[in-house]
């Protein structure tokens, strides 16, 4: 049978995006003390959460609507805007696939920021596509002319821009997108990965009114309302466009528990409010660490701060180090992203595991190197 | 942007497979007193499920595991094959969904009985596919030897059918389906949707240790579970072919929540048997009432009966003079199966609320049929 698979899936070679907390979990044989590499919440669960929970027991023998009607009313109300310009699926990553298959045939070009998001590269080749990565600048933004020129020269289809970034933290503001998107060709979609948006200033954001023909924003309940676990994400975008995706969407994909607590969540800004909060000062937290260490610490907009080590190799024995120490951060995969450790906001009592290891990594690095300046390669105890 | 959609997509017809009773309830501006008409599992809530349910609210926070690891070595072992044979992913939809992506080329010819499985169709022509479809055989079964001429014909890559089979109910036995497989084209995957298998008398299904290199089974929370609202489903099938969708599929599609609760419902098989008892219990009052009303049921092996009409203007008449009567039914829409009726298993207080609706509206036909007889159309009250 496998000799009749499509022939972008044939030649695809094997690997997952990410490997999830659990499966490291596993590996290891025991748990983490300090989840810090999957920009999950971490700061408990919404009370509007917690009432709606109770409620949704009894109807989970119960098929979940598949128009998503009330949760896309909610959304579409906050924003603004018709709900014939929403669209909800499980997570971002489900509705980027459904973007692909919406416009992408064998050997479209997609593009995105080299290292920008695994899952997006692996959704891009899964459907046959030519996937074009621009570099980030040396300082750590999305190359935005870059990545329009890019755009320009191959006749993208799609491009992926996350903003704020992952893993970087940076954030362009609502006038540079704008000219951002001017710059594009006006047949390129942008795939605006609003994932981290709750936790940027508001005043500089892009506005929610701000729709365009080619702009697609991504927005989830992973982050800010805390609910990574029940997989729902909206899209904001042209009708038109919600009316062709739901010709091919899957209409039974989102729980039915989900929709209900994702509902309950979008009401619940008191909730969003501390979380975005305690985020803050978790990162203003995590930049002194880095700074007590002699390190810099990227900017951040999201939930997480990305530490640099300098190169890959210091960053990999860290991470490693960490690990030891039932730490879980995530280390980008891919140069020159390979350098920086990414740590998720967490509250105080995750931060100080946090710290503790990486003061020790640091100062274990720091022998390593002078030791195997005398003697060889390091090696991570 | 809508000239740059992928060809297969911007030729495709608008319409949803199914309209949720959701969407019905909010069209008709009331709820429904019998929700008979989506094949849930109307025998409430396993108490593992409430158990696993409670302990679950406090890590929704967390992402899924991305490998359903515990789930799928849970599955795997109760079917007796090794955990890379199980592949899980949000129902069944979402696994034909995926099986379509790994196989389908636009152009290639995928087949089914005709009125089998809506939401098989769309995602067929979502995909570019050729949709090929084999009547019913007279007697409401599928016409095994029409599908395996038709598929060899066609070189069909994909064959999709449903036992016990939805709509009718009807059931082939393990010999059936064997011999059914070695007539296919080696080369074309049977996808095997077993959603009603727990209904079915265990003695005659095809054993779980029925693995072949061109056959997929899949298997569902939905029905004899009681979990529609999770949104789980696994398949079965050559390991090489699980490995190949891991390469494409969505890793965080599952809801983490999901996961759990199915998990504790594969454990509880005292909530199973109850579940399939009062099923059947429930079928057979549905058939006493079909024959009440001079009508034959078809024999079901699901978790439904369909009850024939005779012909599709009297089944039309007697769903909506249900739907007035607060009674939610489904009847197919493709010919001949538009001459049925299909009535989930209920509870004994939703079977009278169904038996009172459809006395009511048999005698009501009748009646239309004699003044229509003299003076004209029939309508619904």
């Amino acid at each position: 049978m496998l000799n009749r698979l499509a022939q972008s899936v044939a030649t695809l070679q094997g690997g997952s995006p990410f490997l999830g907390g659990k499966a490291l979990e596993r590996r290891r044989g025991r748990p983490f003390r300090a989840r810090l590499g999957a920009n999950e919440c971490l700061f408990g669960v919404s009370s509007a959460v917690r009432r709606a929970w109770q409620q949704a027991l009894d109807e989970v023998g119960h098929y979940n609507d598949p128009t998503h009607h009330e949760l896309r009313a909610h959304i579409a109300a906050s924003w603004g805007v018709g709900m014939e310009h929403v669209a909800v699926a499980e997570g971002i990553d489900s509705l980027l696939a459904l973007l692909i298959h919406a416009f992408v045939e064998p050997g479209d070009a997609l593009v995105s920021s080299r290292g920008a998001y695994p899952t997006f590269d692996y959704l891009c080749v899964g459907h046959g596509a030519r996937l074009l990565q621009q570099p980030y600048a040396p300082d750590w933004t999305n190359d935005l002319g870059g990545l329009a020129r890019l755009a320009q020269a191959e006749r993208a289809k799609l491009l992926f821009l996350a903003n704020p970034d992952n893993p970087t933290g940076s954030f362009a503001d609502a006038p540079t997108l704008q000219a951002f998107l001017a710059a594009l060709p006006a047949d390129c979609l942008l795939l605006l990965d609003e994932a981290y948006a709750e936790f940027a200033p508001a005043a500089q954001c892009l506005a929610s009114s701000v729709l365009a023909p080619n702009l697609v924003r991504l927005r989830t309940f992973s982050k800010a309302y805390g609910l990574a676990g029940a997989r729902v994400g909206y899209l904001v975008g042209p009708a038109e466009l919600v009316e062709r995706l739901d010709r091919i969407r899957l209409h039974f994909g989102v729980a039915k528990m989900s929709q209900e607590i994702a509902l309950a969540a979008h009401g619940d800004s008191g909730f969003l409010e501390q979380v975005v909060a305690a985020t803050h000062e978790a990162n203003r937290h995590y930049a002194e660490l880095a700074r007590g260490c002699g390190l810099a610490a990227l900017p951040s907009h999201a939930n997480f701060v990305s530490i640099d080590f300098g190169h890959a190799r210091r960053a990999a024995f860290v991470e490693r180090w960490l690990e030891q120490r039932d730490v879980f951060v995530r280390r980008p995969p891919i140069a020159p992203l390979d350098r920086l450790i990414r740590v998720t906001a967490g509250p105080p009592a995750m931060r100080e595991v946090f710290a503790s290891a990486l003061a020790e990594a640091v100062e274990a690095w720091d022998e390593e190197a002078v030791r195997s300046a005398e003697s060889g390669p390091c090696h991570v105890p």
